[in-house]
Protein backbone atom coordinates (compact mmCIF):
# COMPACT_ATOMS: atom_id res chain seq x y z
CA UNK A 1 0.00 0.00 0.00
CA UNK A 2 2.69 2.55 0.74
CA UNK A 3 4.13 2.60 -2.61
CA UNK A 4 0.65 3.61 -4.10
CA UNK A 5 2.08 7.06 -4.84
CA UNK A 6 0.91 6.83 -8.87
CA UNK A 7 -2.87 6.56 -8.25
CA UNK A 8 -5.20 8.97 -8.39
CA UNK A 9 -5.57 11.61 -5.01
CA UNK A 10 -8.81 10.95 -4.64
CA UNK A 11 -8.68 7.11 -4.87
CA UNK A 12 -6.02 5.21 -2.66
CA UNK A 13 -6.45 1.87 -1.79
CA UNK A 14 -7.30 0.89 2.17
CA UNK A 15 -6.90 -2.37 4.12
CA UNK A 16 -10.12 -2.51 5.60
CA UNK A 17 -11.24 -4.50 8.99
CA UNK A 18 -14.31 -5.60 9.53
CA UNK A 19 -15.07 -7.55 12.56
CA UNK A 20 -11.63 -9.15 12.65
CA UNK A 21 -11.25 -9.82 9.04
CA UNK A 22 -9.09 -7.99 6.56
CA UNK A 23 -9.40 -7.43 3.17
CA UNK A 24 -8.10 -4.69 0.70
CA UNK A 25 -10.31 -2.54 -1.15
CA UNK A 26 -9.77 1.37 -3.44
CA UNK A 27 -11.84 3.73 -1.79
CA UNK A 28 -12.36 7.24 -2.98
CA UNK A 29 -11.37 10.45 -0.91
CA UNK A 30 -12.79 14.12 -0.64
CA UNK A 31 -10.24 15.59 -2.70
CA UNK A 32 -8.21 18.66 -0.29
CA UNK A 33 -5.56 20.93 -2.29
CA UNK A 34 -4.54 24.36 -1.06
CA UNK A 35 -5.67 27.66 -3.26
CA UNK A 36 -3.71 30.77 -2.66
CA UNK A 37 -6.44 33.74 -4.27
CA UNK A 38 -3.80 37.03 -4.70
CA UNK A 39 -5.42 40.22 -5.35
CA UNK A 40 -2.56 42.86 -7.07
CA UNK A 41 0.07 40.45 -6.61
CA UNK A 42 -0.25 40.12 -2.91
CA UNK A 43 -1.22 36.30 -1.45
CA UNK A 44 -4.38 37.03 0.90
CA UNK A 45 -5.36 33.95 1.94
CA UNK A 46 -4.33 30.25 1.23
CA UNK A 47 -7.37 28.11 1.93
CA UNK A 48 -7.59 24.18 2.01
CA UNK A 49 -10.10 23.65 -0.84
CA UNK A 50 -11.59 20.79 -2.52
CA UNK A 51 -10.92 21.68 -6.76
CA UNK A 52 -14.26 22.11 -8.08
CA UNK A 53 -15.54 20.00 -11.06
CA UNK A 54 -19.11 21.19 -11.26
CA UNK A 55 -18.57 24.06 -12.69
CA UNK A 56 -15.99 23.25 -14.99
CA UNK A 57 -13.47 25.71 -16.66
CA UNK A 58 -14.26 29.06 -18.78
CA UNK A 59 -12.24 30.77 -21.61
CA UNK A 60 -9.17 31.91 -19.27
CA UNK A 61 -8.87 28.17 -18.44
CA UNK A 62 -9.83 29.27 -14.77
CA UNK A 63 -11.61 26.75 -12.99
CA UNK A 64 -15.19 28.15 -12.05
CA UNK A 65 -16.04 26.70 -8.61
CA UNK A 66 -12.33 28.14 -7.78
CA UNK A 67 -13.40 31.81 -9.16
CA UNK A 68 -16.73 31.44 -7.13
CA UNK A 69 -14.70 30.37 -4.69
CA UNK A 70 -12.46 34.03 -4.54
CA UNK A 71 -15.29 36.28 -5.49
CA UNK A 72 -17.43 34.76 -2.25
CA UNK A 73 -14.59 35.37 -0.26
CA UNK A 74 -13.55 38.49 -0.95
CA UNK A 75 -17.69 39.49 -0.74
CA UNK A 76 -18.07 37.43 2.54
CA UNK A 77 -14.80 39.32 4.14
CA UNK A 78 -15.89 42.53 2.87
CA UNK A 79 -12.98 43.37 0.44
CA UNK A 80 -15.35 43.96 -2.05
CA UNK A 81 -19.37 45.31 -2.19
CA UNK A 82 -20.87 44.18 -5.97
CA UNK A 83 -20.32 42.27 -9.16
CA UNK A 84 -18.40 45.58 -10.51
CA UNK A 85 -15.71 45.39 -8.17
CA UNK A 86 -14.20 42.37 -9.99
CA UNK A 87 -13.06 43.07 -13.49
CA UNK A 88 -11.38 39.48 -14.12
CA UNK A 89 -10.25 36.21 -12.26
CA UNK A 90 -7.84 34.46 -13.95
CA UNK A 91 -5.41 31.43 -12.79
CA UNK A 92 -2.04 32.51 -12.01
CA UNK A 93 0.75 30.35 -13.11
CA UNK A 94 3.65 30.76 -10.44
CA UNK A 95 2.82 27.45 -8.54
CA UNK A 96 3.36 24.07 -10.02
CA UNK A 97 -0.13 22.65 -8.90
CA UNK A 98 -1.92 25.39 -10.69
CA UNK A 99 -3.82 26.52 -7.27
CA UNK A 100 -2.67 30.15 -7.48
CA UNK A 101 -5.48 32.76 -8.83
CA UNK A 102 -5.27 35.96 -9.11
CA UNK A 103 -8.18 38.25 -8.46
CA UNK A 104 -8.41 41.70 -10.93
CA UNK A 105 -10.15 44.38 -9.11
CA UNK A 106 -11.48 47.69 -10.79
CA UNK A 107 -8.99 49.90 -9.81
CA UNK A 108 -10.42 52.22 -7.30
CA UNK A 109 -11.59 49.31 -4.91
CA UNK A 110 -9.48 49.70 -1.53
CA UNK A 111 -7.82 46.80 0.00
CA UNK A 112 -6.67 46.94 3.37
CA UNK A 113 -4.31 44.62 3.14
CA UNK A 114 -2.86 45.16 6.81
CA UNK A 115 -6.47 44.45 7.90
CA UNK A 116 -6.34 41.42 5.83
CA UNK A 117 -3.10 40.25 7.50
CA UNK A 118 -4.29 40.23 11.03
CA UNK A 119 -5.15 36.47 10.59
CA UNK A 120 -8.93 37.92 11.84
CA UNK A 121 -10.75 37.58 8.46
CA UNK A 122 -14.39 36.90 9.26
CA UNK A 123 -13.82 38.18 12.91
CA UNK A 124 -12.22 41.40 12.42
CA UNK A 125 -14.47 42.52 9.93
CA UNK A 126 -17.55 42.93 12.41
CA UNK A 127 -14.74 43.92 15.07
CA UNK A 128 -15.58 41.31 17.20
CA UNK A 129 -12.21 40.71 18.32
CA UNK A 130 -10.64 43.92 18.06
CA UNK A 131 -13.78 46.20 20.03
CA UNK A 132 -14.22 42.95 21.95
CA UNK A 133 -18.40 43.32 21.96
CA UNK A 134 -20.95 41.75 20.07
CA UNK A 135 -22.99 44.49 20.62
CA UNK A 136 -20.66 46.58 18.55
CA UNK A 137 -21.45 43.99 15.22
CA UNK A 138 -23.83 46.29 13.95
CA UNK A 139 -21.48 49.50 13.46
CA UNK A 140 -19.88 47.33 11.09
CA UNK A 141 -22.39 45.45 9.38
CA UNK A 142 -26.02 46.74 8.65
CA UNK A 143 -29.17 44.87 9.51
CA UNK A 144 -30.26 42.28 7.39
CA UNK A 145 -34.07 43.32 6.63
CA UNK A 146 -35.98 40.92 3.88
CA UNK A 147 -38.89 39.60 4.69
CA UNK A 148 -38.80 36.55 2.86
CA UNK A 149 -40.92 33.96 5.02
CA UNK A 150 -40.45 30.09 4.19
CA UNK A 151 -42.47 27.52 4.70
CA UNK A 152 -41.58 24.69 7.38
CA UNK A 153 -41.77 22.17 4.78
CA UNK A 154 -40.22 23.74 1.88
CA UNK A 155 -36.78 24.20 4.05
CA UNK A 156 -37.55 20.35 4.65
CA UNK A 157 -37.38 19.97 1.40
CA UNK A 158 -34.11 21.76 0.52
CA UNK A 159 -32.42 19.43 2.64
CA UNK A 160 -33.25 16.22 0.28
CA UNK A 161 -32.72 19.08 -3.32
CA UNK A 162 -29.13 19.55 -1.96
CA UNK A 163 -28.24 16.24 -0.68
CA UNK A 164 -29.44 14.49 -4.39
CA UNK A 165 -26.82 16.87 -5.88
CA UNK A 166 -24.18 15.82 -3.22
CA UNK A 167 -22.27 13.07 -5.56
CA UNK A 168 -18.96 13.49 -3.78
CA UNK A 169 -20.41 13.36 -0.60
CA UNK A 170 -21.97 9.49 -1.47
CA UNK A 171 -18.62 7.63 -2.27
CA UNK A 172 -16.49 9.70 -0.12
CA UNK A 173 -18.36 10.36 2.94
CA UNK A 174 -16.09 13.52 3.14
CA UNK A 175 -17.35 16.77 2.40
CA UNK A 176 -19.79 19.75 3.58
CA UNK A 177 -22.18 20.73 1.46
CA UNK A 178 -24.40 24.38 0.81
CA UNK A 179 -27.04 26.08 -1.27
CA UNK A 180 -28.60 28.81 -1.98
CA UNK A 181 -32.69 28.86 -2.31
CA UNK A 182 -35.84 30.73 -2.99
CA UNK A 183 -38.33 30.70 -0.61
CA UNK A 184 -40.74 28.32 -2.75
CA UNK A 185 -37.67 25.80 -2.94
CA UNK A 186 -36.14 26.92 -5.79
CA UNK A 187 -32.31 25.91 -6.12
CA UNK A 188 -30.03 28.87 -7.02
CA UNK A 189 -26.66 26.50 -6.77
CA UNK A 190 -25.51 24.32 -4.43
CA UNK A 191 -21.38 23.47 -3.89
CA UNK A 192 -19.38 20.82 -1.84
CA UNK A 193 -16.32 21.66 -0.23
CA UNK A 194 -14.34 19.59 2.56
CA UNK A 195 -14.27 23.13 3.98
CA UNK A 196 -17.66 24.22 5.19
CA UNK A 197 -16.87 27.96 4.87
CA UNK A 198 -15.33 27.52 1.37
CA UNK A 199 -18.69 25.83 0.21
CA UNK A 200 -20.63 28.88 1.71
CA UNK A 201 -17.88 31.08 -0.34
CA UNK A 202 -18.73 29.52 -3.40
CA UNK A 203 -22.47 29.44 -3.47
CA UNK A 204 -22.10 33.62 -3.08
CA UNK A 205 -19.31 33.88 -5.57
CA UNK A 206 -21.67 32.40 -7.97
CA UNK A 207 -24.90 34.54 -7.55
CA UNK A 208 -22.32 37.60 -7.08
CA UNK A 209 -20.65 36.38 -10.52
CA UNK A 210 -23.60 35.54 -12.23
CA UNK A 211 -25.78 38.97 -10.92
CA UNK A 212 -27.71 37.07 -8.82
CA UNK A 213 -30.31 38.82 -6.12
CA UNK A 214 -29.79 36.62 -2.94
CA UNK A 215 -32.70 39.59 -0.93
CA UNK A 216 -34.91 36.86 -0.89
CA UNK A 217 -32.88 33.65 -0.93
CA UNK A 218 -31.71 31.41 1.88
CA UNK A 219 -28.68 29.39 2.66
CA UNK A 220 -28.81 25.91 3.33
CA UNK A 221 -26.20 24.30 5.29
CA UNK A 222 -25.22 20.40 5.40
CA UNK A 223 -23.39 20.52 8.73
CA UNK A 224 -23.27 22.99 12.02
CA UNK A 225 -23.46 26.95 11.67
CA UNK A 226 -21.00 28.72 12.98
CA UNK A 227 -20.60 32.28 13.13
CA UNK A 228 -18.75 32.22 10.39
CA UNK A 229 -21.49 31.17 8.34
CA UNK A 230 -23.79 33.38 9.76
CA UNK A 231 -21.36 36.19 9.32
CA UNK A 232 -20.86 35.34 5.22
CA UNK A 233 -24.15 35.14 5.29
CA UNK A 234 -24.66 38.70 6.13
CA UNK A 235 -22.26 39.95 3.99
CA UNK A 236 -23.99 38.76 1.59
CA UNK A 237 -27.39 39.90 2.71
CA UNK A 238 -29.17 36.67 3.48
CA UNK A 239 -31.71 36.53 5.88
CA UNK A 240 -32.38 32.98 6.24
CA UNK A 241 -29.70 30.23 7.04
CA UNK A 242 -30.78 27.00 7.84
CA UNK A 243 -27.78 23.96 8.92
CA UNK A 244 -28.43 20.30 8.91
CA UNK A 245 -26.76 19.93 12.32
CA UNK A 246 -26.30 22.69 15.65
CA UNK A 247 -25.72 26.42 15.39
CA UNK A 248 -22.73 27.73 18.13
CA UNK A 249 -23.48 30.42 20.90
CA UNK A 250 -21.82 32.80 19.06
CA UNK A 251 -23.64 32.39 15.69
CA UNK A 252 -27.06 32.53 17.55
CA UNK A 253 -26.28 35.93 19.21
CA UNK A 254 -24.74 37.33 15.74
CA UNK A 255 -27.87 35.99 13.80
CA UNK A 256 -30.16 37.51 16.74
CA UNK A 257 -28.14 40.96 16.26
CA UNK A 258 -28.34 41.00 12.51
CA UNK A 259 -31.67 40.22 11.89
CA UNK A 260 -31.33 37.17 10.35
CA UNK A 261 -33.30 33.47 11.18
CA UNK A 262 -31.30 30.96 12.16
CA UNK A 263 -32.55 27.07 11.97
CA UNK A 264 -30.63 24.32 13.40
CA UNK A 265 -31.10 20.64 13.50
CA UNK A 266 -32.77 20.75 9.83
CA UNK A 267 -33.59 16.83 10.11
CA UNK A 268 -36.28 15.98 7.54
CA UNK A 269 -35.65 12.45 8.31
CA UNK A 270 -37.41 12.97 11.93
CA UNK A 271 -39.48 15.77 10.83
CA UNK A 272 -38.23 18.74 12.77
CA UNK A 273 -36.32 22.12 13.24
CA UNK A 274 -34.91 24.69 15.81
CA UNK A 275 -35.59 28.10 14.58
CA UNK A 276 -33.61 30.42 17.25
CA UNK A 277 -34.04 33.28 16.13
CA UNK A 278 -36.41 35.63 14.49
CA UNK A 279 -39.04 32.99 13.82
CA UNK A 280 -41.28 35.37 11.84
CA UNK A 281 -39.34 34.55 8.77
CA UNK A 282 -40.51 30.49 9.12
CA UNK A 283 -44.63 29.67 8.30
CA UNK A 284 -45.35 26.70 10.62
CA UNK A 285 -48.74 26.82 10.45
CA UNK B 1 -37.71 35.19 21.77
CA UNK B 2 -35.74 38.13 20.24
CA UNK B 3 -35.43 39.72 23.62
CA UNK B 4 -33.25 36.95 25.50
CA UNK B 5 -30.16 38.61 25.15
CA UNK B 6 -29.80 38.45 28.95
CA UNK B 7 -29.47 34.65 28.60
CA UNK B 8 -26.34 32.48 28.93
CA UNK B 9 -24.86 32.35 25.52
CA UNK B 10 -24.65 28.43 25.31
CA UNK B 11 -28.37 28.34 26.69
CA UNK B 12 -31.04 29.50 24.38
CA UNK B 13 -35.21 30.07 23.73
CA UNK B 14 -35.34 27.88 20.27
CA UNK B 15 -38.61 27.03 18.68
CA UNK B 16 -39.21 23.78 18.27
CA UNK B 17 -41.19 22.38 14.97
CA UNK B 18 -41.61 18.59 15.07
CA UNK B 19 -43.83 17.21 12.77
CA UNK B 20 -46.35 20.27 12.38
CA UNK B 21 -46.64 20.84 16.56
CA UNK B 22 -44.76 24.08 17.18
CA UNK B 23 -43.29 24.35 21.00
CA UNK B 24 -40.50 26.55 22.68
CA UNK B 25 -38.01 25.15 24.59
CA UNK B 26 -34.36 25.51 26.32
CA UNK B 27 -31.62 24.62 24.05
CA UNK B 28 -27.71 24.12 25.02
CA UNK B 29 -25.22 25.27 22.43
CA UNK B 30 -21.65 25.31 22.17
CA UNK B 31 -19.80 28.17 23.05
CA UNK B 32 -18.09 29.66 20.44
CA UNK B 33 -15.90 32.84 21.25
CA UNK B 34 -12.60 34.64 19.11
CA UNK B 35 -9.20 33.74 21.03
CA UNK B 36 -6.34 36.00 20.27
CA UNK B 37 -2.71 34.86 20.50
CA UNK B 38 -0.16 37.34 20.86
CA UNK B 39 3.78 36.51 21.13
CA UNK B 40 6.15 39.61 21.98
CA UNK B 41 3.44 41.46 22.01
CA UNK B 42 1.87 41.13 18.29
CA UNK B 43 -1.12 39.24 17.40
CA UNK B 44 -0.64 36.26 15.16
CA UNK B 45 -3.59 34.45 15.00
CA UNK B 46 -7.51 34.48 16.25
CA UNK B 47 -9.01 31.72 16.37
CA UNK B 48 -12.82 30.86 17.08
CA UNK B 49 -12.50 28.27 19.72
CA UNK B 50 -14.91 26.83 22.26
CA UNK B 51 -13.50 28.55 25.81
CA UNK B 52 -12.58 25.49 27.99
CA UNK B 53 -13.63 24.22 31.26
CA UNK B 54 -12.12 20.90 31.46
CA UNK B 55 -8.75 22.55 32.47
CA UNK B 56 -10.01 24.83 34.96
CA UNK B 57 -7.87 27.89 35.89
CA UNK B 58 -4.18 28.49 37.09
CA UNK B 59 -2.54 30.67 39.50
CA UNK B 60 -2.29 33.38 36.98
CA UNK B 61 -6.15 33.23 36.27
CA UNK B 62 -5.58 31.83 32.72
CA UNK B 63 -7.43 29.63 31.65
CA UNK B 64 -5.79 26.10 31.32
CA UNK B 65 -7.58 25.03 28.14
CA UNK B 66 -6.91 28.66 26.52
CA UNK B 67 -2.80 28.02 27.43
CA UNK B 68 -3.03 24.44 25.68
CA UNK B 69 -4.67 25.70 22.80
CA UNK B 70 -2.08 28.50 22.38
CA UNK B 71 0.52 26.38 23.18
CA UNK B 72 -0.28 23.63 20.58
CA UNK B 73 -0.69 26.06 18.37
CA UNK B 74 3.01 27.58 18.50
CA UNK B 75 3.91 23.74 18.03
CA UNK B 76 2.29 22.68 15.72
CA UNK B 77 2.91 25.69 13.53
CA UNK B 78 6.62 25.46 13.95
CA UNK B 79 7.12 28.74 15.80
CA UNK B 80 8.00 26.88 19.27
CA UNK B 81 9.69 23.10 19.28
CA UNK B 82 9.49 21.97 22.95
CA UNK B 83 8.46 22.83 26.66
CA UNK B 84 11.88 25.01 27.03
CA UNK B 85 10.44 27.39 24.41
CA UNK B 86 8.14 28.83 26.18
CA UNK B 87 8.48 30.66 29.70
CA UNK B 88 4.48 31.57 30.68
CA UNK B 89 1.22 32.09 29.53
CA UNK B 90 -1.05 34.97 30.88
CA UNK B 91 -4.47 36.61 30.11
CA UNK B 92 -3.73 40.02 28.42
CA UNK B 93 -6.32 42.63 29.66
CA UNK B 94 -7.05 44.76 26.47
CA UNK B 95 -10.13 42.99 25.15
CA UNK B 96 -13.59 43.46 27.02
CA UNK B 97 -14.48 39.55 26.42
CA UNK B 98 -11.13 38.52 27.79
CA UNK B 99 -10.22 36.88 25.34
CA UNK B 100 -6.75 37.54 24.44
CA UNK B 101 -3.47 36.04 25.81
CA UNK B 102 0.03 36.32 25.22
CA UNK B 103 2.92 33.94 25.42
CA UNK B 104 6.00 34.81 26.72
CA UNK B 105 8.78 32.97 24.61
CA UNK B 106 12.28 32.66 26.08
CA UNK B 107 14.53 35.46 24.42
CA UNK B 108 16.45 32.97 21.78
CA UNK B 109 13.41 31.69 19.90
CA UNK B 110 13.22 32.87 16.59
CA UNK B 111 9.60 34.70 15.27
CA UNK B 112 9.11 34.66 11.81
CA UNK B 113 6.41 37.27 11.79
CA UNK B 114 6.21 37.98 8.46
CA UNK B 115 5.85 33.50 7.58
CA UNK B 116 2.96 34.03 10.06
CA UNK B 117 0.97 37.01 8.69
CA UNK B 118 1.09 35.15 5.35
CA UNK B 119 -2.30 33.44 6.68
CA UNK B 120 -0.48 30.09 5.02
CA UNK B 121 0.25 28.67 8.32
CA UNK B 122 -0.03 24.99 8.54
CA UNK B 123 0.33 25.13 4.66
CA UNK B 124 3.61 27.10 4.53
CA UNK B 125 5.08 25.68 7.32
CA UNK B 126 5.98 22.46 4.69
CA UNK B 127 6.07 24.39 1.79
CA UNK B 128 3.14 22.56 0.59
CA UNK B 129 1.65 26.32 -1.27
CA UNK B 130 5.22 28.01 -1.70
CA UNK B 131 6.72 25.61 -3.10
CA UNK B 132 3.50 23.62 -4.62
CA UNK B 133 4.88 20.06 -4.15
CA UNK B 134 3.92 17.16 -1.61
CA UNK B 135 7.08 15.59 -2.81
CA UNK B 136 8.59 18.57 -0.50
CA UNK B 137 7.44 18.14 2.36
CA UNK B 138 10.24 16.10 3.81
CA UNK B 139 12.19 18.65 3.13
CA UNK B 140 10.45 20.90 5.92
CA UNK B 141 9.06 17.70 8.49
CA UNK B 142 11.27 14.68 9.60
CA UNK B 143 9.79 11.44 9.37
CA UNK B 144 7.81 10.14 11.79
CA UNK B 145 9.37 7.24 12.88
CA UNK B 146 8.13 5.61 15.72
CA UNK B 147 7.31 1.85 16.02
CA UNK B 148 4.38 2.35 18.65
CA UNK B 149 1.79 -0.84 17.57
CA UNK B 150 -1.85 -1.03 18.60
CA UNK B 151 -4.37 -3.30 18.44
CA UNK B 152 -7.47 -2.95 16.71
CA UNK B 153 -9.90 -3.31 19.43
CA UNK B 154 -7.63 -1.16 21.69
CA UNK B 155 -8.41 1.30 19.11
CA UNK B 156 -12.09 0.65 19.09
CA UNK B 157 -12.12 1.33 22.18
CA UNK B 158 -10.65 4.65 22.36
CA UNK B 159 -13.62 5.95 20.73
CA UNK B 160 -15.66 5.09 23.49
CA UNK B 161 -13.65 6.36 25.89
CA UNK B 162 -13.69 9.97 24.21
CA UNK B 163 -17.08 9.55 23.87
CA UNK B 164 -17.23 9.34 27.57
CA UNK B 165 -15.64 12.22 27.78
CA UNK B 166 -17.67 14.49 25.52
CA UNK B 167 -20.05 16.33 28.19
CA UNK B 168 -20.55 19.42 25.77
CA UNK B 169 -21.12 17.00 22.72
CA UNK B 170 -24.37 15.15 24.50
CA UNK B 171 -25.84 18.71 25.41
CA UNK B 172 -25.05 20.54 22.21
CA UNK B 173 -24.44 18.02 19.40
CA UNK B 174 -21.71 20.53 18.43
CA UNK B 175 -18.53 19.91 19.31
CA UNK B 176 -15.64 17.65 17.86
CA UNK B 177 -12.94 16.15 20.30
CA UNK B 178 -9.76 14.76 19.96
CA UNK B 179 -8.09 12.29 22.11
CA UNK B 180 -4.28 11.27 22.77
CA UNK B 181 -3.65 7.75 23.99
CA UNK B 182 -1.11 4.97 24.90
CA UNK B 183 -0.84 1.96 22.64
CA UNK B 184 -2.68 -0.33 25.42
CA UNK B 185 -5.90 1.97 25.90
CA UNK B 186 -4.54 4.18 28.71
CA UNK B 187 -6.25 8.29 27.84
CA UNK B 188 -3.54 10.87 27.99
CA UNK B 189 -6.16 13.74 27.39
CA UNK B 190 -9.49 14.20 25.76
CA UNK B 191 -10.52 17.99 24.49
CA UNK B 192 -13.66 19.49 22.97
CA UNK B 193 -13.99 22.21 21.00
CA UNK B 194 -16.64 23.76 18.15
CA UNK B 195 -13.51 23.70 15.56
CA UNK B 196 -11.45 20.34 15.24
CA UNK B 197 -8.06 22.17 14.41
CA UNK B 198 -8.28 23.35 18.46
CA UNK B 199 -9.23 20.54 20.01
CA UNK B 200 -6.13 18.98 18.35
CA UNK B 201 -4.20 22.27 19.30
CA UNK B 202 -5.26 21.12 23.13
CA UNK B 203 -4.43 18.02 23.31
CA UNK B 204 -1.07 18.59 21.86
CA UNK B 205 -0.84 21.64 24.28
CA UNK B 206 -1.30 19.96 27.16
CA UNK B 207 1.16 17.28 26.59
CA UNK B 208 3.88 19.97 25.79
CA UNK B 209 2.93 22.12 28.83
CA UNK B 210 2.86 19.26 31.40
CA UNK B 211 5.98 17.51 29.56
CA UNK B 212 4.14 14.19 28.51
CA UNK B 213 6.05 12.54 25.60
CA UNK B 214 4.36 11.49 22.89
CA UNK B 215 6.55 9.69 20.31
CA UNK B 216 4.49 6.10 21.47
CA UNK B 217 0.84 8.05 21.55
CA UNK B 218 -1.96 7.81 19.48
CA UNK B 219 -4.27 10.93 18.35
CA UNK B 220 -7.92 9.95 18.03
CA UNK B 221 -10.62 12.92 16.16
CA UNK B 222 -13.98 12.65 16.68
CA UNK B 223 -14.71 13.41 13.03
CA UNK B 224 -12.56 13.82 9.68
CA UNK B 225 -9.15 13.70 9.19
CA UNK B 226 -8.36 16.42 7.14
CA UNK B 227 -5.02 17.71 5.89
CA UNK B 228 -4.50 20.33 8.78
CA UNK B 229 -4.99 17.44 11.11
CA UNK B 230 -2.22 14.98 10.15
CA UNK B 231 0.21 17.57 10.24
CA UNK B 232 -0.43 19.13 13.30
CA UNK B 233 0.16 15.18 14.49
CA UNK B 234 3.24 15.01 12.46
CA UNK B 235 4.84 18.41 14.32
CA UNK B 236 4.02 16.58 17.64
CA UNK B 237 5.58 13.12 16.36
CA UNK B 238 2.99 11.36 16.74
CA UNK B 239 2.14 8.33 14.35
CA UNK B 240 -0.61 7.19 14.71
CA UNK B 241 -3.83 9.01 13.17
CA UNK B 242 -7.08 7.35 13.68
CA UNK B 243 -10.35 9.30 12.75
CA UNK B 244 -14.17 8.65 13.05
CA UNK B 245 -15.16 9.74 10.22
CA UNK B 246 -13.00 10.25 6.40
CA UNK B 247 -9.98 11.45 5.77
CA UNK B 248 -9.01 13.90 2.86
CA UNK B 249 -6.69 12.85 -0.22
CA UNK B 250 -4.67 15.17 1.01
CA UNK B 251 -4.48 13.13 4.37
CA UNK B 252 -3.63 10.34 3.17
CA UNK B 253 -0.93 11.72 0.92
CA UNK B 254 0.84 13.78 3.38
CA UNK B 255 0.50 10.46 5.99
CA UNK B 256 2.19 8.10 3.51
CA UNK B 257 4.94 10.49 3.02
CA UNK B 258 4.89 11.30 6.62
CA UNK B 259 5.43 7.87 7.85
CA UNK B 260 2.01 8.46 10.18
CA UNK B 261 -0.63 5.66 10.31
CA UNK B 262 -3.92 7.08 9.15
CA UNK B 263 -6.93 5.20 9.73
CA UNK B 264 -10.69 6.00 9.20
CA UNK B 265 -13.90 5.51 9.83
CA UNK B 266 -12.84 3.96 12.93
CA UNK B 267 -16.44 2.59 14.15
CA UNK B 268 -16.87 0.78 17.04
CA UNK B 269 -20.50 0.34 16.74
CA UNK B 270 -19.91 -1.34 12.86
CA UNK B 271 -16.90 -3.21 14.26
CA UNK B 272 -14.95 -1.56 11.19
CA UNK B 273 -11.98 0.62 10.41
CA UNK B 274 -9.82 1.50 6.90
CA UNK B 275 -6.12 2.09 7.57
CA UNK B 276 -5.01 4.07 4.87
CA UNK B 277 -1.12 4.00 5.20
CA UNK B 278 1.42 2.05 6.93
CA UNK B 279 -0.89 0.20 8.17
CA UNK B 280 2.09 -2.15 9.76
CA UNK B 281 1.19 -0.20 13.06
CA UNK B 282 -2.05 -1.72 13.21
CA UNK B 283 -2.18 -5.29 15.07
CA UNK B 284 -5.41 -7.32 13.08
CA UNK B 285 -4.45 -10.63 14.10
Amino acid sequence: MESHAEMSPTRVAAVKWEGGRVSTACEDLAAEEPLEVRVRGRAITVTMRTPGVAGGVDADGMSVEDAELAAGFLLTEGVIRSRRDVERIVPCGRNEMGNVLDVRLAPLVHVDFERLTRHVFAASSCGLCGKASIAQVRTCHAMVETEVRVRAEALMGMVGAMRERQGAFDRTGGLHAAGLFRADGTMIVVREDIGRHNAVDKVIGHALLGGIGLTDALLVVSGRASFEIVQKAAAARVGVVAAVSAPSSLAVEFAREMGQTLVGFLRPAELRMNVYTHERRVVMG
